[in-house]
């Protein structure tokens, strides 16, 4: 397998199937990181006390040498970075491969996931396209304590072999086949994680916190089925939703949203206190501007971008989203984040 | 109206109506407590921030002639002691009386909900029957901060002028007609809250606790469905469930089972770390017996009886709750916390 991408969760990946034992191509950013891994064994820039057997590992700077050196190729780089880093890589570089996609999010210059965008872009069957998803902090993975990790895939039986990989004594495996469902919910958690933290900043407390999250809970739930069942009547006779390319084999009219993927990685991201989504949306909610929000945390929130996304998909799918959109509105549309709380409040139950 | 009880939550909720401008009853236990409202203005046992306008309140320590003098009457006393204080009522008292009940637990000793007790004990029409349930740290309340309370009963008309004596500029309002459900979903959050305690205890991480939390607000909406359908099959032919008396009108199929009054309070409840029912459990995953995490808290977290009393429930109702049983096999069959969570961590998704 190889890995690309050398950031925390990519690294506590790492650090598992290294564990594991398994011989991997890893292509991080940096010599001096190489160098630093190769001496010391651990990633000098995250998760420093995960270790690694050096001997198993085969890095590198060189992203195509990597991809091409095994079939499986693990991508985990933010979201905001994946475009610029495939479009300078051969368009058939990923021909007869399969992808194991551990990016939560959109890519925003297009409004696509990834599969729809390898699919339009490579030599790519998105059938060969796989998911690592759920609630994961990176740092409890370098601490080895128990997490869920779940696998997504069409085809059931290399989806779970890619979990086998994985599966140890602190990680246990899911799987499913709701391709879309799953990223969807990735990136869905993200901005209710920043509405989080909007509520935060404007000062409620933890019994709002939670009336928030259970109705963020089932308004994720209510697009993923939309989703699903609009999916089914595009098969039949409609015409694709952008940003959701069909892919036949996955359509679904429901699954169990309350699952790890879906409601645990919100649970985990909406209460963590160190999220940047959160901490991104405590900022807006005490009065800075995006802009004052961005410079002072010199990073962009997944959510920000992932708010516009989601509001643009939302209007070809219909589903009902009040919070999801008040976040689109105060981060977009200049809407005072108190004035669209105060309209917020009256719809939740 | 008139409230019987005087503790954190039945201040909180006595200071929505003082402040709402309601002429209230008010049974306080002590005198000493009465003397301190009178001359300060507040409760000097709990929520010392909140204060009453007290030519608005008719103290008394005598719950007889509380009860007597109005006929809405608010109940919130720990359900461990409801029954010992019921008893020694007349039996005629509650004829002709609405009884709002902000009891969140089961008598523990005929393992009944309060509505199905004061049915078969006293001359009480369970048509009359509403509860104000919610996810409410009493404590925010105090603090004013933007809270959700749920309230609930067969009457329409009714339930929705209950709820509009409470509405205010911190207080918003739901109302359902989910008698049943939403009894027994403010007792098992306790139970699952009492989970997330022994978890922490064991070790366990954000991570699986966000798993753990997603799987518990399944296994509550699966149970409370089956609880819907089965009561609707024991409208046409089946012998009631035990602890489930039948009322007929308020048989149905399905809730919003993410609504505030279900998945709300399950959240703040499990990740509150004041709960006492996560501090109990906390002490029982690092070891202490129940014995000795009692003695040390100096009182019963309602979670520990309300695992026995539900597991007995579900025997004839037959959810499959593995999460609730394993809590029941710690507390009640001396299973190994660390074993029990084992066997667990193989059925959460």
């Amino acid at each position: 397998m190889s890995v690309i991408g050398s950031g925390s969760f990519a690294t506590a990946l790492t650090k598992i199937l290294n564990g594991n034992g398994h011989a991997l191509h890893w292509c991080v950013r940096n010599q001096h990181i190489i160098d630093h891994l190769q001496k010391y064994g651990h990633n000098p820039s995250y998760l420093r006390s995960a270790t690694f057997n050096v001997a198993l590992l085969q890095l590198s700077t060189n992203m195509e040498e990597t991809i091409r050196a095994t079939d499986f190729i693990i991508l985990t780089v933010p979201s905001a970075y994946i475009e610029d880093i495939l479009a300078a890589l051969p368009k058939d570089i990923f021909k007869g491969k399969k992808i194991i996609s551990a990016i939560k999010g959109i890519l925003p210059k297009r409004n696509m996931l990834l599969n729809d965008y390898l699919k339009a872009e490579f030599d790519f069957d998105a059938n060969d396209y796989y998911t690592i998803m759920g609630p994961c902090h990176a740092e409890e993975v370098a601490s080895e304590k128990l997490s869920y990790l779940t696998f997504t895939g069409l085809n059931q039986t290399t989806t779970q072999w890619i979990a086998d990989q994985f599966r140890n004594h602190y990680i246990n495996t899911v799987t499913n086949d709701d391709v879309y469902g799953v990223q969807f919910a990735a990136i869905l958690k993200n901005i209710y994680a920043l509405g989080s933290g909007i509520a935060h900043g404007l000062e409620y407390g933890d019994n709002f916190l939670s009336v928030l999250i259970a109705n963020a809970a089932d308004e994720m739930a209510g697009f993923l089925r939309k989703v699903g069942i609009r999916n089914i009547e595009v098969g039949v006779h409609k015409e694709p939703i952008p940003g959701v390319q069909l892919l036949k084999t996955s359509l679904r009219k429901s699954a169990n949203y309350a699952a790890s993927v879906y409601m645990g990685d919100l649970l985990v991201t909406c209460y963590s206190l160190y999220s940047r989504n959160r901490t991104f949306g405590n900022m807006i909610g005490k009065g800075f501007s995006v802009k004052a929000a961005q410079l002072e945390m010199n990073m962009v929130a997944e959510g920000y971008n992932a708010s516009k996304c989601f509001y643009q998909i939302n209007q070809e799918v219909g589903a009902d989203m009040p919070i999801a959109t008040a976040i689109y509105k105060i981060l977009w549309e200049g809407v005072q984040p108190a004035e669209a709380f105060e309209q917020l409040e009256q719809v939740l139950i």
